[in-house]
């Protein structure tokens, strides 16, 4: 299927646009960044994403593991474990989502004085 | 302010995690990927990002330009013609973002084969 040939996530209906907002939604993009410095078990995971609830977590993960991008290992043991890490199409994206993050972090002055501008003129 | 030499987007107060969701939002993706290629009027970037509405697209727009990632050039023509571009620091996130989104787009196929991997071992 020569789908992706013509794929454009501006297009409402084109189904890379759902990707994109997997890799980019609010807690995928957290998950992919703390996953690409190594493999955490789900407790772990959820302390190193801050504000996350159990319940947006495991719905991010289940995603992410569905298009190919988590890889879910449940260890045989007693007690359970269960580890997540990134596939080699995860790494891909998370790289770039983590240099985004890398980024946004080195803005935070620059974006400040913008809205401080911003709201001046405004005043 | 050295705030952003510890940045961290994982910590739920840290502002760069804000400026994030800002760029990887829904529609403030969309917008940024559109204005790299050039600057829009309203009613045209509108046409380009299907799907949005009037009300989030305007939201968006004023999210993105008060964070200082995009122009808005208001003619004193009439009748009245306003433009938005990418500002220098809006170019860096668009550059970015655009960059996964044609990763995304290049994606398609090994996406839905990990879906219906995924599927089928539940079914």
């Amino acid at each position: 299927m020569a789908v992706s040939a013509i794929a454009d996530v501006k297009q409402p209906m084109c189904p890379s646009r759902l990707i994109l907002e997997h890799v980019t939604s609010r807690w995928g993009v957290l998950v992919l960044v703390a996953l690409l410095e190594r493999s955490y078990r789900f407790s772990e995971l959820r302390r190193e994403v801050g504000g996350v609830s159990e319940k947006m977590l495991a719905q991010t993960l289940q995603t992410l593991e569905r298009d190919g991008f988590v890889h879910r290992d449940a260890k045989p043991v007693i007690p359970p474990r269960v580890d997540y890490s990134l596939t080699p199409l995860g790494v891909e994206a998370a790289e770039q989502v983590s240099a985004l993050a890398r980024w946004t972090e080195r803005q935070v002055d620059a974006v400040q004085a913008a809205r401080e501008a911003y709201d001046e003129a405004r005043a």
